[in-house]
Order: C-alpha cells, then sequence, then structure tokens
C-alpha cells in the first residue's frame, strides 16, 4: 500500500479528475443526452481542463461508455453476490429483485443513460454488452438451478431474467412521475421498502413452480 | 358524410397536415428529444410551411404534448375494452397486459416519449397525466373487483397496476437490445406472441391468490 509520496499524489489526482468526471458526466448525459452535453460543459463543470476526457477517456464517446460501464459493473457484483445466498434458487432469484433496487437507489441515472442510447439507435459499447449478457446469465443460470432443485418453474431463461429484472428498471425509470400521479416517492425508506416487497413478493409467484391440485 | 366538396377538401387538408405533423413530430422527437428537432426540421421534413405547427398546435411544446395524447388516448380505449371482457377479473387483468403489447406494436416509440420527458424534469401535461389515471384506475378497478370475486389477490392498487404494465413497456424499451443481445426480435410474430404469453402467464401468477395448502 505504501508508495513513494510523489506516485502517490500523482495517482490521486489521475483518479480524482477521472472520478469527478465521471460524476459530472453521468449527470450531464442524464439530463441533456450525449448530443446535448458538451466537451466544453462537462469539463467546466467538473472543473478540470478541457483536454481532460481526451486524457483519461479518448473521447466523449469513450467518456459516455465509461459512465456505463461505471454504473452497471458493480449490478453485476450485486447480482452474482444475490445469486450466492443461501436458500432455494428461488429465494435468490428473489434476492436478485433486491440487489436491482440497492444498485438503482444509489445509481438512479443508470436505465435512462441505458436506454436513451437503445432509443437513438446506438448499440451500447462491448464492455456494456458483456456485463449486461453476464447478469442475465447469472440469473438464468438461478432459473435452471431453480428448474433442478423444484423451486423455479421452467420456462424461456431470458425470459425470466427480463421479468425479474423489469420492475426494478421501470419503477426507477418513472420515480419522478410515481411521485406526481400515484403520491408514490421511491427515494423514500418506508414507500421503497414497500415497494419492493411488492416486486419481490409478485416476481416470487411468478417464478414459484404451478401448484397442481391434487385430488 | 356528404358535405360540400370546398368544405371537404378544406377540411381535408387541415386533417392531413395535422396528422402529417404529428407523425413526423413523433419520429423526431423519439430521435432527437425535444430540444434536439427543431420546429424548422419537423416542418421541412413533414412538407409543410413553418407557421403549421403554431397553427395546429400553438407552439412547439403543443406538438410534443399532442403526440403524446394522440399516443396514450388509444391505450387508454383498449384497456378499457379489455376490462370489459368475459371472463373473471384475473382473466380481463390478463387481458390488459395484451391490450399493452398491442397498442405498443403500433407505437414502440410512446414509452420512450414518455419517459425522456421524465427523465428531462418536466411534468407531462394534464391531459397526459388524466389518461395515465384512468388507466392505473381502471386496472386498479379490476383489481379490487377481483379481490371482491376472489380471483385476484389483495395488494397495493397502484403498485399492482404498474406490476401489469411494467413488462410490455419496458420490453417495447430495450426491444432493439434483446435483438442483439438476446436474439430475441419482438417485431417477428412468432417471438412477439412468445413473449406475451410469457408475460401473461407471469403476470396471471403474480396477481392470482395464495393457494393455501390444505391438511
Amino acid at each position: 500500500m505504501n508508495q513513494s509520496s510523489s506516485t502517490q499524489t500523482t495517482s490521486a489526482v489521475g483518479a480524482s479528475t477521472r472520478a469527478v468526471l465521471l460524476e459530472t458526466a453521468r449527470g450531464a448525459f442524464a439530463r441533456n443526452g450525449f448530443d446535448g452535453a458538451s466537451v466544453r460543459m462537462i469539463t467546466s463543470d467538473a472543473g478540470v481542463n478541457l483536454g481532460a476526457i481526451t486524457y483519461h477517456f479518448g473521447s466523449k464517446r469513450g467518456l459516455y461508455d465509461a459512465v456505463l460501464e461505471e454504473g452497471l459493473r458493480p449490478l453485476l457484483r450485486r447480482v452474482r453476490e444475490a445469486a450466492e445466498r443461501s436458500g432455494t434458487s428461488l429465494d435468490r432469484m428473489v434476492a436478485v429483485v433486491e440487489a436491482y433496487f440497492e444498485h438503482l437507489a444509489t445509481h438512479p441515472d443508470l436505465p435512462h443513460l441505458m436506454l436513451q442510447e437503445v432509443a437513438a439507435g446506438r448499440e451500447p459499447p462491448k464492455v456494456v454488452l458483456e456485463i449486461i449478457r453476464e447478469v442475465k446469465g447469472t440469473i438464468a443460470g438461478l432459473q435452471q438451478s431453480g428448474v433442478a432443485d423444484g423451486s423455479v418453474r421452467e420456462g424461456h431463461p431470458v425470459l425470466m431474467a427480463l421479468s425479474v429484472a423489469s420492475q426494478p428498471i421501470y419503477l426507477t425509470l418513472i420515480t419522478p412521475m410515481l411521485r406526481s400521479v400515484a403520491g408514490l416517492d421511491l427515494t423514500e425508506p418506508a414507500t421503497r421498502q414497500m415497494v419492493i416487497e411488492h416486486v419481490s413478493d409478485f416476481v416470487r409467484r411468478g417464478l414459484a413452480p404451478r401448484i397442481e391440485a391434487t385430488a
């Protein structure tokens, strides 16, 4: 951990410029879109020099990709942790719902940042697609082990994974509207907990095997 | 139906200019956002004169609101039709899932157009909020009658309505990514039908009353 003090200072400044740029760019891209957020605006708001984006990320596109990657990588970590908890495979799939909600509480812009690229007809960068595939693959793996242990019903693995992820993502996207139209404030802890419990329960029922009527 | 030929021509031109503007603006706003789509661009693409937006919609904002209203009003109609079908309240709630998918097949830009406004921190116009409240109210009404007739479980009416609507909307939003990441093409009829069946089944299970184990 102990390096020479000059190296430490240099890398701390580098790391902090990078971090400040990511944070500033995340807000700017979410509010103004990729085209609407200029390099000049982002570097000025971040208080760094105009060349810092090129230096740290190669280009504005590189910065956008890094914002997405930075938002998605900890989601993958959380989903993997949920997949390794105790309980049945069904319990662990429901834990993935909570993992999504927990992650999106600290990264509320992430779904919008992803979807505005999709809507603009741009393919997300390879690294992002790779993370998404791993998230979906982890959920699909849980479903398959759930079919084997009898806790989860059969079904299309990708569609099952989407049914797990849809509600946390969609509810995050409509958070402001949920407040104005339905008086539900997802940023309020008690409301958030109620919503997580509702969605977890809904998903648990959606995934559970059919209970056959016995004569 | 028969009016004087001059009246017919005038109103047909007025109606068609309005319709062409709505259609052109829908595409432009979806691709470029509200700020990115200019009055000049929209009127030029629509082949109408520069003053036509002001004449028909009052302003660019009025045009955006009209695009949203035009996209949402037939959804309300479809949801109401689904709510009046035969079967249990649960069957009718599942029919709402299909109504969403049917509507979004012909209005794939609608969720994105709604959400980009929400993400920009703008409150949708009153008429749009009113339609959304009516859609949610119709679904919530089905849930309450389902609790009464025993076909639907108890639960928060707004959250239940959101659980019905989330998947059709979210899957429409990610249609391009679903194709590239998972090889599922929602615009392909057989795939679409499979997805509708999956989501309908998932929602039916999520809404159905708990089956109590009997001793």
